[in-house]
Order: C-alpha cells, then structure tokens, then sequence
C-alpha cells in the first residue's frame, strides 16, 4: 500500500472540530448541545451581503482576477485607510479566507526548516499550516495570570536563530482575547526591524475590542514597517460570513506581495459569489459593528459572571476577538469536553467546548479549554451553569 | 529588507496570465483580442446553478464542514457511479477548486525532495503546486507527433526512484487535448501496483471527450486501484463555473481521505455559496453536456479547420478538453505571442495565446503555443485567420 506523507501523520487534527463525532452521537442520542467550541458567530451576515449574492445578475460564474476583482479591492483599501492603515489595491491580495492568505505568507517567506515564532498558546491552525509548509513553530510562552500579554522581548530574542524568518501574532488573540497595546506592537515591531525578519499580524478580529480607549493598534500603523509587516485578514469574523471564504494579504512589501501573487496565480482565483457578497458588506454603515461588538461585550459580561461563579478555576478576561481560555482544576481538559458530551448531561442538556491543548505546540494548556461566547447571553448562562455541574460530577467521578 | 522564500522565488508566473499586462495594455489602445489563452468557457453555467444562489435563503453565512455539505458529497457521489465510478460520499472531499484538490493531495503523499513523474507538457500549475510543496516534478516527454499519447511504460520506469510518490495524470488532458484509452489507463495502473504508488488522475474534464467510441475511462474504473488511485476533480469546466471555486479529491484511500481531511480542517470549509451552486449544477439534464459537448466537438472542429490553413505548423487535432498545442516555424513562441499583443493588429484585432514553454519543465515547447477554443466558431475562424496573418508578419519581420 502506497504511503502517506510524514508530514500528513504530523498535521494534527484541528482542536475545535475534532470532538464532532462525539457532539453528533450526542445529538443522536437526543441531547441538547451548547456549543462553545468554534468561532462560528450567530450573528446576522449584513442583508446588504446577503442580496447582492442574490442579485448577483451572473450568466457565466467566470474566474475572477488571482488577486480578486479590483472593486473588492479598492473597497478594502478604502476600509484599511480608516482605520488608519495606510494602503491601497495594489496592496491587498484578495484570498480564501484568511487561512489561504496565510499558506500564501508562510510560502512566500519560509522554506522548509524555517522557523516562526509564535506566542503560545496560538490559533491552533497556525501549526497546522506551518506543518503543511515544513516549517517549525518555536513558542515563547504567554500566561493566563497576566492575561496572555506579549512575552518578554527578551524571551523572544532568546528563540531567533538563523532560521527565524518572522513573528506570527494574532490581534486581538484567539485564543487568548487578549488585544497587544500600542507599546507592545512597537516592541514587536522594533525586534522585527533589529533583526530584519517580518511580523505576520492575524487581525481578522480587528473589530472586536471591549476595553474602554483601547483601539485596536496595527503593526502596519506603526513606523517603518512597510517592509516587515504582514497583515492576515478575513471578512468571516467581521461580517458574520465564515462560509464566505474571503480574506487577504495587506502588505507594503512588494515583493511579498509579488510572489504571494504567484501562489494565487496557481490557484487561478479566490471565490466569485463571495467577493460579492464581501464588496457590499464592507459598504454596511458603522452601526452594524457597533452594535454587534456592543452584544459580544455583554456576551463576555455574561460568560464571565458565569464562570465567576465556577470554583477553582482560572481565566483571563477577554479584552478583544470571542474566546475565553480557562483553566480547569483537571489534568486533561480533553478527555473532560469528551466525557460532557459522552457521558454527562444535566436535564439532557450538555456543553462542547475546545480542548486547548492544540493550542500550544507544548505540553503546556492540557487543564485548559477555550470557550467561544458566540452564544446568546441566556444560552452563554446556561452553559456556564452546565459547566460548572458538569465539572463537580467530573471531579466527584 | 527581509528575504522571501526560495520556493517563492522558484514559484513560475501562470503562463497563462503573463502576458496579460500586454493584453490589457493593448486593449486601453483600442485593439479588440480574441482570447485564446485562457480555458475560461464563455458557455452559460446551468440556470438552476446562478438561481440556487439567488435563492439561498441564508441569514448567517457559516462555516460549512470540513469536507464539504454531506448533500454535495452524496449528490456527487451519484454523479460518480453514474460514470461508472463506484464511489459514495465518505470517498469525497470537497475543496475550493481543483487546485486546493491537488494541494491537499500533494500535501498528503509528499515531503519535501520527493518525486512526481508526469507526462509532458502537463498543465502548468502542477508545476506550481509542486514548487509550493518543496516536491520534484519528473517529466516522461510526450510528443506533438504522436498526438501526445501515453509515453511508453519502459520511460516511465527509467525515472521511477525510491522518491517518487506518484505518477500525475490529465486525462482528458489539458494542454494536450489527448484522452488516454483504456489500454493506456491499465499500463500506467499496472504501474503504478508494480512500484507501490498512487495515480494522480485530473479528470476535470471528464465530460468533453470529442471523438466516436472514446468513451472517458477513469484510473477509479480499473480493477485493484483502490489504494492507488487519488481522482481530482472540479465542477468548473462541467457546468462552466470556474469562478465557483468547487472542486473535490475522489478516492477509495481511507488513509489518503482521512490525512487529506486533516488539510481540509484547517482551512476550516469550501465557500459555502459555490456548494449551493455546485450542488444545484449536479442536477442538470444530461443533455446539458450533451449540448455543450457538442458545442465545443463543431469549435474544435473550426479551429481545426482554421489551422490547416496556417502553413508549416504542427497540430495535434483535441480528442478531448478544449486546448490544441500548435507547434510554430519560430524559435520564441512567447516572443511572438507578447509581440501579437503588443506591436501586431489586423484591422485593429489580434489574439492572445498562451506560449506553450510553460507548460513544459524541460527546455522543449518553446516553439509551441497552448490555444484553448472556448470562442464561437466565428470567433475562432477570425482568430486563426489572425494567426496565420501575424505569423506571416512575425516572419517577415
């Protein structure tokens, strides 16, 4: 039998899907699920969005330009420069999604062997795609107690080696909700600079951010940055349309740029409905981001006065993004999300949450979950209610 | 400056979509271009498709799974069985296109340094694939003369090593417009039992097979090839929706599926609108195909017609797909396609082509050109009338 790759056997199975045929024997067993394991937002898609697929007008679904339609892009330019990022088309390169845009940064900047710092714990995808790449995710490590803040500079110099060829963050942080100040992305930022490597800056939640004059702060706002900064983006998380599949690569560095566009040239084109679907979402006025960041602080308001409640745990309160890491008085949070769903229900009702060690490369993260408050408040207090019974019956076993 | 990478560097531009800064240069001065270069049929995409996304009926657009709707697997698995292809949807993954297809399958059955051997001239992004996953290309030459047939099996073992992985098969092909007969399925089936690895077989274009008693016949078709054979597949020539982005790997391979899922789950889903497409396509008439069958049967056929009246060039006459390598009496056929664009027009119109090196990893082909005949039939008589002149012109230079 012919084999398979190392690197396949490497790829882990994503953290936050690989529980689904145990939520779905649940749900065939008649139980309800409250589901804080994936980032899949209820929230309404702008009807904006939603009509223009459906006034689409299309005779022949043609492929598009490899970088997307230049409407798209030019509207995203548009959207950048308020938010103070100054770029413009020729910029942005329109992908699928926001892990296509990331495959496409990690090839054009990393070849096999390579390394990526990152700080831990990560979006678990993020091992996922280097592993796909052959290149080597080298953590430095963020803690709960200080809520997942940016590690020491220090800690992070001690890990560049030859190798290094960038600093992957994710801001705000999943899974972490942590949101770096501005002071924290200049500190990135200056070590990019010393030592002549790229910051690869996952903003997809760049909109969602609770703390009071607490803006979100880009590593391409900052000075100097036009030939190290690398911006992941997505419209899944912003505009409520993850099955869209619509991201991009914003960058001033233009061979960056150039040779991202062969990677998008060998794919032919990023997905036509949903680059129309993604061009008028970003015309929905300001209000629909206020007021869905505005029900995901009470979200979060919700979740935490539930888990305030829960014994013996720790947490870090999110100041941006949708998830919440806790840490469980357990050694395997794993096999605990297993049993919830498995073995434990309270008047037939149970919890799916991720198990966050795939959110460390290390062995650390094993008492931890991420949690997704994408739920409405009553379902998020429930949940936690749920939770909180079900970690008495667990330790009681 | 920090460095991008050597893959990236490495990675070749489409040669498909090079000289489109010429062609849209010469269209900002008026010319009108006939395009040959681009296998983007100007054929209807089915109506129940583009009204299935009209009525998507969506509020929140989610994540779909990994794998694709379980109602597009089972309905392609239908579609399978009804060529003869006994498969069901836990044999499929659906992906963004035939390219994401390939990648994943790469991705599985590769590591860095090892060895694909395809038949050449191949189509130009396995070449691209093969770059971005660090993985050798093997050419086994083809010949214009012999309408490109399968090489002989003697060739392919010459290049067999303990590297190599898989043999890489378009059928119908595309440059080639070659279909392989049964006869030359089962040699490279044999094959690839014989040395314990998988057939990659691209069988996009599965349906455009032009000539009496043809009949495609897929590597899946074969007996014993469950381990070993991977199909790609897309539904963007089918149902002329390339701008979808659908596409999926087929095969019998628990291990192949179940890695390939692994690459599936970390770019989370296929675009959610282009399933619904998809889906709605699967349900179309068969006298759909038959029409456009038909269609592209009386286009080969013009521009055939319209070669034969170019002297001294080479042809081979499409058996399948909807491309024909021309050989020309020139020593740059890139030279001569950028010049067509760029200092040639008959009565202000000429054509844009594809040159055919990039099809090719070795030196040869410079001389060819890849013409797709996705035009009217008036359209490509004028086209090759164009031809014929400029290459008079070229010549007389």
């Amino acid at each position: 039998m012919p084999k398979i790759s190392s690197k396949g056997t490497a790829m882990p199975l994503s953290p936050i899907r690989k529980l689904v045929p145990f939520a779905e024997k649940a749900t065939e067993e008649g139980k309800k699920i409250f589901y804080l394991n994936i980032g899949q937002p209820d929230i309404k898609t702008p009807q904006v969005a939603l009509d223009a697929v459906s006034n689409h007008g299309l005779t022949t679904v043609a492929y598009s330009h490899s970088a997307g339609n230049e409407s798209l892009r030019t509207k995203l330019g548009e959207y950048y420069r308020k938010h103070g990022i100054e770029v413009t088309k020729k910029d942005i390169l329109v992908t699928t999604g926001g892990s296509e845009a990331l495959i496409f940064t990690m090839g054009s900047i990393t070849d096999p062997g390579d390394e990526i710092i990152v700080p831990e714990p990560f979006y678990a995808n993020y091992y996922s795609f280097s592993t796909q790449s052959t290149v080597t995710v080298v953590p430095v490590i963020s803690n709960i107690e200080d809520d997942f803040s940016l590690p020491s500079i220090a800690e992070f110099e001690k890990h560049i080696t030859k190798k290094t060829k960038a600093i992957l963050i994710c801001n705000p942080g999943n899974p972490t909700g942590y949101v770096y100040s501005k002071e924290e992305i200049k500190q990135v930022a200056d070590l990019a600079k010393k030592y002549d490597i790229f910051v690869i800056s996952d903003e997809v939640y760049r909109e969602f951010v609770y703390a009071e004059n607490n803006d979100h702060y880009s590593v391409l706002q900052e000075e100097g940055m036009d030939e190290h900064a690398i911006i992941i983006d997505s419209v899944s998380k912003r505009y409520s349309m993850c099955g869209a599949r619509i991201g991009c690569i914003v960058s001033k560095n233009t061979r960056v740029m150039d040779t991202a566009m062969k990677f998008a040239q060998a794919r032919l084109s990023p997905p036509t409905f949903a680059q129309i679907a993604s061009e008028a979402a970003l015309g929905v006025d300001e209000s629909y981001y206020t007021e869905v960041v505005e029900k995901y602080r009470l979200r979060r308001d919700a979740l935490i006065d539930g888990l305030k409640l829960i014994p013996n745990i720790k947490f870090s309160v999110p100041r941006g993004a949708f998830y919440c890491m806790v840490e469980l008085p357990i050694a395997d949070a794993e096999d605990f999300a297993k049993w919830m769903l498995e073995s434990y229900s309270d008047n037939n009702e149970t919890v799916m949450v991720a198990p966050a060690s795939g959110f460390y490369s290390s062995f650390a993260g094993m008492n931890q979950i991420r949690i997704a408050f994408v739920l409405n408040k009553r379902d998020l207090k429930r949940a936690t209610e749920i939770l909180k019974l079900a970690l008495e019956a667990y330790l009681n076993k």
